[in-house]
């Protein structure tokens, strides 16, 4: 359901919904065995839980679409992932903790080498290292812009982030990244009415910017994209009438439920010490988001193997979080990562859904094939957290 | 997912993919035999390839709703066929290969009979041949309207296309036609105030049609239905960024891909001549429209071993489908004609598609059931097309 049907139904109980998310949780089945990772791998808690739960696959996005993890994650806490964007440089700030505000312009920077002419010969500066990136970051913040505060984060190698802080900012601007070197990166260019200040803005930096790394001979540029400012969702809590809490270890799906509204609890640590965190937080909330990530990293590795491993290793949680007594577990996934495919894919994402009142089904294993006869079928993920809520006794009845 | 979503995801690839539409692929059990006609039919090579494929069924266009061929095919192309409406007037130009023009305004015609105080007495002429009809629109084809060009085409019996060509011409108008005998023709309507000059110009040839025709006993009146202008559809080579060629023996089917912006290849000859001809252009196109008919016009007839034969015809050109090597082939219908109703129906159509990447289900047969049980489920028709690109590589993920 739409947000304003979520809020108008919402109703407050004492009831507990806990959502984990497996990152890129659905697979594909090795060519060879025809079994996919979830196939693969031994998992006696999920088959188990599975059972007792009523089962399906999730469409993250749409037929066809693969989704980024904002999209993945948006659609779980109940955002149709199609009218609320989470722009990259947006992400890219979430992804490094940063504190983004709700006027802030953010964009994600790449340092760049540039021969005589300024035309580009490394579109990655050679993937200079972290260190000198934090030094060149360092001194790029010295830039004075008129009226703006300018802010500059460190990624990775030659990645940054540029936030720019200030009223009337925004961020209809197309990158300055050409994709491709031999030619000059591109001014910032406004793509409406409203964004020719910020474009302005944008290229007084850049300008500057080049002064500052004269000095350099590989990270003497810089190329921009994803200008995007925070979405400014609909807050969660306020719209379910739900204390939520969000428990993960990296600091992007931590950023992502803050964009949502939830409270964050400090990440960094391990699966185990974020359940523990959880665990101290029972109290504090009526929802939870416990993220587990390393599914997705072992498939974006293309790493079949690894991946059947991390998903036996998050089947070893699921005793623990069976005894936290929700009364709504669900294990999702924000999108499948087929070891396959080293990639996210669009293929729909098996999905339980454990309560007293949900139609068991006769799914007992926890796959893509199973979970395809269960009761829920194919469904939109978007639809997940009105489910949970109906489940826990939060929703009210629509029409007399 | 939409048109304008496509655009922004699509990108190139050196990936192939076949769409083949059965037309009226999907059927209804006989009454004692229980048995669809697909379920009837002896179809090892496609029940074969369903094996190594995801099944599922596709609903042309809504619950309920029976598609003509303009929706169904549109569907399958990727539009949302209940926001991109192809008019009467425009398929019956379509079906006689007529050259439509973005201004033209064109009309479904049928020659009728009136009496002499000009009520209705034959709404078909009693069904005058075609080579009067023929002889008759040479005549109507000497009208003259005041800055309009009047195009007149025979189509069959009493049927022709009237097609108005000139600047300014709208096709909001109501129809001449009381669909109903004993009164006199409606004279053309403007249903928006645009359209009123339009009407204007079509009530003048209505009336120097009556003069024309005024030696004839039958066909002495006319009928029009069913204005409208070319659709001026977002091209689909252009959304998906593919060269698409349409192979088709039958000038609807072409229409169709053409207005949906494809390159069309002479029509006629056989299902097999059309099939050499896919194969000669196959490094000119990314996507293939491969139209096969006989099993639509055997369930209009009614005539349920009339269809189970058409479709074993379809069967005996698997093989060679196959043996394109595609990297997505997809085998679909745009509705169902089951032979029990001798017609269109609104029932979900059977459909496969092949591709490395696809979730192999349980399927191992062609028809209703299976393909039922199939990992796509029931699904809208529209998603075809993203599923398919999804499938060849040929999208970008949607968010970081």
């Amino acid at each position: 359901m739409d947000t304003e049907l979520l809020r108008t139904l919402a109703t407050p109980n004492d009831t507990k919904i806990v959502l984990c998310v497996v990152d890129g949780l659905g697979g594909l089945p090795d060519p060879k065995t025809h079994r996919s990772e979830l196939e693969t791998a031994n998992l006696p808690q999920l088959d188990n839980l599975a059972g007792d739960s009523v089962c399906g696959l999730t469409l993250p996005v749409d037929y066809g679409v693969t989704p980024g993890s904002g999209p993945g994650h948006m659609a779980l806490f109940g955002y149709d992932p199609l009218k609320h964007e989470v722009g990259r440089g947006v992400l890219e700030a979430l992804g490094i903790d940063f504190d983004l505000q709700s006027s802030d312009v953010a964009a994600r920077g790449n340092f760049c080498t540039l021969d005589a002419e300024g035309k580009i010969t490394d579109r990655r500066a050679g993937r200079i290292p972290t260190t000198l990136t934090v030094e060149l970051c360092e001194r790029l913040r010295q830039i004075k812009l008129p009226g703006v505060e300018v802010l500059v984060e460190p990624v990775r190698e030659h990645r940054f982030v540029l936030v720019l802080r200030g009223e009337g900012l925004d961020d209809h601007l197309a990158q300055t990244d050409p994709e491709r070197e031999g030619v000059e990166p591109l001014p910032a260019r406004s793509t409406s009415q409203e964004a020719k200040a910020t474009a302005d803005l944008v290229n007084e930096f850049v300008r500057q910017a080049r002064e500052v790394l004269s000095d350099q001979k590989q990270a003497n540029g810089m190329l921009l994209r994803g200008f995007a400012k925070h979405p400014a969702l609909p807050s969660m809590p306020e719209v379910t009438r739900m204390r939520a809490g969000a428990f993960a270890v990296y600091p992007m799906y931590r950023g992502l439920a803050k964009l949502a509204g939830m409270t964050v609890s400090p990440g960094g640590g391990t699966q185990e010490s974020q359940l523990d965190a959880l665990k101290s937080r029972w109290d504090d909330f009526d929802f939870f988001f416990y993220h587990f990530k390393r599914a997705d990293a072992a498939g974006e590795d293309g790493d079949f193997h690894a991946k059947v491993l991390a998903l036996e290793e998050f089947d070893k949680l699921v005793q623990q979080l069976r005894e936290l007594g929700a009364d709504v577990l669900m294990v999702a996934g924000d999108h499948s990562t087929p070891a396959q495919l080293a990639g996210h894919s669009w293929h729909p994402v098996p999905f339980l859904l454990n309560s007293k009142l949900g139609t068991i089904d006769d799914v007992d294993q926890f796959h893509e094939s199973a979970c395809r006869t269960g009761a829920l079928g194919t469904f939109p993920a978007r639809h997940v957290l009105s489910l949970a809520m109906a489940h826990a006794g939060r929703l009210m009845k629509y029409g007399a």
